[in-house]
């Protein structure tokens, strides 16, 4: 298939396009249409299926906006930036380690400072890639990729569009772990849109500035909770580890999630856990096994918090491209929360048996050490405390010296006798301990799943000695469950019987198009382009006759058809949409072997 | 119910609550917790199944962030304005025309100009309510409610976030009538966020600046679609008329859909229609009918454009709250973008039979006007062709008078000499003609009916002597559809098939809270207060004997529980929530007498 071939069927067939046409276009934003919407909101419900209701995680929907606060705590304010810089003739702007990266064999120009990449540009004559005016000399800048905005009247307080789903969750921490009456583990989900102002969004569906994500974070006592791995143990993965990467002749590694888990090559049992329900799903959404891997994050690639990292990658019109990442993201979201935010982003861990600790304590003479220091003298006994828990040893000797009055210089050093100290070591029983629990976050894009899903889908074939463009999309995805045709409109009862087939299988939940225009051949080829499994034909034969009303059901794939009673197609139809075989969901019913598409 | 307890309640169980708890909250922004998610994505599900899937209509998405010139054309660039007013002591921002109605008779404030909420404002010695300082003499100004952002980096392109969702269908209609392949009527439905930088929100999920909107735009031929009426004809409603609210003595008219509309109460057919369908919709999710109504708008509520608007209000709290709105909003929405916009908004009607029509046409002699007017003999041809069209008669004479040169005192008469125009009247067959669709407007807040199912489904009772609170939510929008219970934690086979029934139950679809902590009879009263419709309980009894493994259901508002075999379960459960009767689907099953909550 030619990359354009898919991005044109798209357009013209309603799955996505470029959004407000009419006025332009606007780089970096796209509209799913009818068929693009339905298959979008069937590989949500199926990931609500698999990784929140089968999990037994819960969802959550958290406002778009945020306030800037947030940002702060989570790091994004002062370091979710790309390099920018600006051709002085045309105005346009460039992401500066692309272009870096496309003129030099620099291979990861975003890790370089700012100033190097300006070096780099000018010792590269790097030109304007839109007009060719040389951009040496041009500074480049960090351009943060918050979309801003201002909440409230007047002057307002600072919000941005979030850049993650995630924050939604991590930011209501204190409050979901009362509904989960304080047990660990527990998983919190979120579909929603995300959103990144990028200097050159791509084309597609690739890298947008509005797009969805479906995250989960699973929230875990390192020290005790274990995945349930045993589920996936025996799933077949694709994986594409650093070493093999850094490696000359390097190359995948077919594997089981098991066996990956015990020989090390995934570091943590939970993202492996992930990685093996991920790969189930994938293959049931229908992601082609072949044109798929994991692939661990180089060290160089990993934020610094991040113990273990894997991408998800598609291949898609011959690229790798990213469709997931599953993070072990240690303790940083929630700490980092914990330490700018209000309320308290740990857990109490109850011991199994209360534990008696000792601790040193001490308490102070305040009569001595307050006529001896003076406005120093709350410090001093501070300072005393500290040092009980940090070195109890001290108290040992005649006096002790303590450190007082702020960090470096100003400090003070006083002397202050042991016995005023009051030093003591006390036996403590403890019910448990407050701990904050580590992250891991698989971490999935949906619109890059959606283009994924019809690439992987897109047929060309011969039927009836006439070439077709099919998508074999699964029927849980399809945009459509069924099409529906009277084969002519000229027949009352006919036209009739398929306004009822159509109605009955809308009041049973299905999506049903409806079509009556056009050959019947045309028909099945405008219902193959959209990858509707199913199409019911209402013929003459049908009603012909003493019998109940029948109608033909034609697989798309193979295009083999059935005929069927009509009051039985509801059932038969939402059997096949759950995952039965067609062969198997229809076997008894007679095949049709004069071809209808010929009528 | 007092007003509290609900919200209370909504906190607690982690229904919503306001975001960003941590950093102090945000006003105006709420976020669903876990059973609220739940419950708000089935009441979308459900609406999805009736008024996009049913309807046969298709479902777009489409972003949220959009660019100027679209509300340049929809009109909120210039006039989606609230009145400000800010206190000059403590800087607080307020709605000058809520306090004008707090303070005054005045009804309906915001219909006045600026400046006479001002004088209104000085004259009531209206103070600000945060701080009591007078408020007279400072300026009530426009304040426009659409959250403002720049896409892209460097000066960007100005960009808006959507206040409502339709937008993005108006500004896509070139493209979507293409998938319509040009035939109207037809239907375009939108599930998703839009935001209103409000003044001053209020609490719970009434006011919001982001909120979750379902909107239906329904495309249709004025002059030639009918909506299929016959389908909601005998539906019952509870209508409030303008003339009804206006009158001394008015009040409810109770009638039917057809009735209503035969009378010319509801003045658009399709309008109409889709009241019965949204009064079906609301009472099959839940909405008690008894605090339910359709408020038609007064004459000064109605956008000059809109032929006829009706509210979905219900009761909560003792206050009616518009949930829906249904609006004729004619062909102002795609005529205003066919203005701003480069693509065609409009449709071509083909005629039954090519029409012939006569046309008035001229073929002005340009060798003698160019001559004779210089610069301007080619606006004095434009000038002769319109008057054709506007005037045919006027080519009688001998002269013909023109005016050229712009609006008003620019302008100069010409007079032609008629021969010079050659004007002719010409037979042109046309097929069709180009229309421009109306629209006809269902708008559903999905927060709004979140809200009114919870406070409809607030219930006490006495159980077992003791009062209990509960939600009778449906099945179908229940947060969870179930519950599973080992009774004791300390029998292996128990405990083994409670995991088991879950799993089974989870992986059937259902969504399902597991819960082994406290008596039996306090995990009853957890699931009644999130309106768990069924209690699965694992005894010994169920584990005893030769028979297969048995588990005891029970449901929430009566507490009847009947005894089932495990295996049948998922089966049955499934059955229910697609809106079973407990006692059918149950039937021939043990009630279980002895109660198993006192165990």
């Amino acid at each position: 298939m030619a990359a354009g071939d898919l991005v044109e069927l798209a357009k013209r067939r309603g799955f996505f396009f470029g959004s407000n046409g009419a006025y332009g276009g606007t780089a970096g934003f796209y509209t799913f249409g009818p068929q693009g919407a339905a298959l979008k909101k069937n590989v949500e419900d199926a990931w609500r299926d698999r990784f929140t209701i089968r999990e037994g995680n819960r969802e959550i929907e958290a406002p778009t906006i945020m306030p800037e606060a947030v940002f702060e705590a989570s790091g994004h304010l002062e370091g979710f930036d790309d390099m920018l810089v600006e051709c002085p003739e045309c105005g346009e702007s460039h992401r500066a380690d692309h272009l870096v990266e496309d003129a030099t064999d620099v291979e990861d120009a975003e890790a370089l400072p700012g100033a190097e990449v300006e070096e780099l540009i000018a010792d590269n004559d790097i030109a304007c890639p839109s007009c060719g005016t040389a951009l040496a000399g041009e500074p480049v800048e960090a351009f943060n990729l918050m979309f801003a905005t201002d909440i409230g009247p007047g002057d307002g307080q600072p919000g941005y569009l979030r850049p993650e789903t995630a924050q939604g969750i991590f930011v209501e921490f204190p409050r979901l772990k009362e509904y989960a009456r304080g047990n660990l583990p527990f998983g919190i989900t979120q579909i929603g849109p995300a959103y990144r102002n990028e200097i050159s969004p791509r084309g597609g569906l690739l890298r947008l500035r509005e797009f969805t994500q479906a995250e989960l974070e699973q929230f875990i006592d390192p020290e005790a909770d274990e995945p349930p791995l045993d589920r996936v143990r025996d799933v077949d993965v694709r994986l594409y580890p650093a070493t093999e990467q850094e490696a000359d002749d390097g190359g995948y590694l077919d594997t089981t999630i098991g066996e990956a888990v015990d020989e090390g090559v995934i570091g943590s049992p939970w993202v492996g856990y992930y990685l093996g329900v991920a790969q189930e799903w994938y293959e049931r959404v229908g992601v082609d096994t072949d044109r798929f891997r994991f692939r661990q994050h180089l060290a160089g690639e990993r934020a610094h918090y991040a113990a273990d990292c894997w991408d998800a990658e598609s291949e898609v019109d011959g690229d790798w491209i990213e469709i997931a990442g599953f993070a072990y993201r240690g303790d940083y979201d929630l700490s980092k929360h914990d330490e700018y935010g209000d309320d308290s982003f740990t857990v109490f861990k109850r011991y199994d048996e209360p534990k008696t600790v000792e601790r040193a304590t001490v308490d102070p003479d305040m009569s001595v050490l307050g006529p001896e220091f003076g406005g120093d003298a709350a410090a001093v006994a501070d300072a005393l405390e500290t040092l009980a828990e940090r070195d109890p040893d001290a108290f040992d000797a005649e006096t002790v010296a303590v450190d007082v009055g702020g960090d470096g210089d100003a400090g003070e050093t006083y002397e202050v006798h042991a016995d005023v100290a009051n030093f003591s070591i006390e036996a403590v029983t403890e019910s448990g301990e407050h701990i904050t629990p580590h992250v891991v976050e698989p971490s999935f894009g949906v619109g890059r799943t959606v283009q994924t899903l019809l690439a992987h889908a897109y047929e060309v074939d011969e039927v009836d000695g006439e070439e077709r463009t099919y998508l074999s999309l699964e029927p849980e995805v399809a945009p459509q469950d069924a099409a529906v045709f009277p084969l002519v409109t000229n027949d009352d009862r006919l036209v009739s019987l398929a306004d009822e087939v159509a109605a009955d299988l809308r009041a049973a939940g299905l999506a049903v198009a409806y079509d009556d225009s056009g050959s019947i051949g045309r028909r099945y080829r405008r219902q193959d382009e959209v990858g509707t499994p199913f199409c019911v034909t209402v013929d003459r034969d049908g009603i012909e006759g003493s019998g109940p009303d029948t109608v033909t059901v034609r697989e798309r794939d193979s295009a083999v058809q059935v005929r069927v009673p009509a009051d039985e197609l509801a059932g038969k139809l939402t059997a096949l949409r759950a995952g039965g075989e067609f062969d198997a969901v229809l076997e008894g019913y007679d095949r049709v072997e004069t071809d209808v598409e010929t009528n």
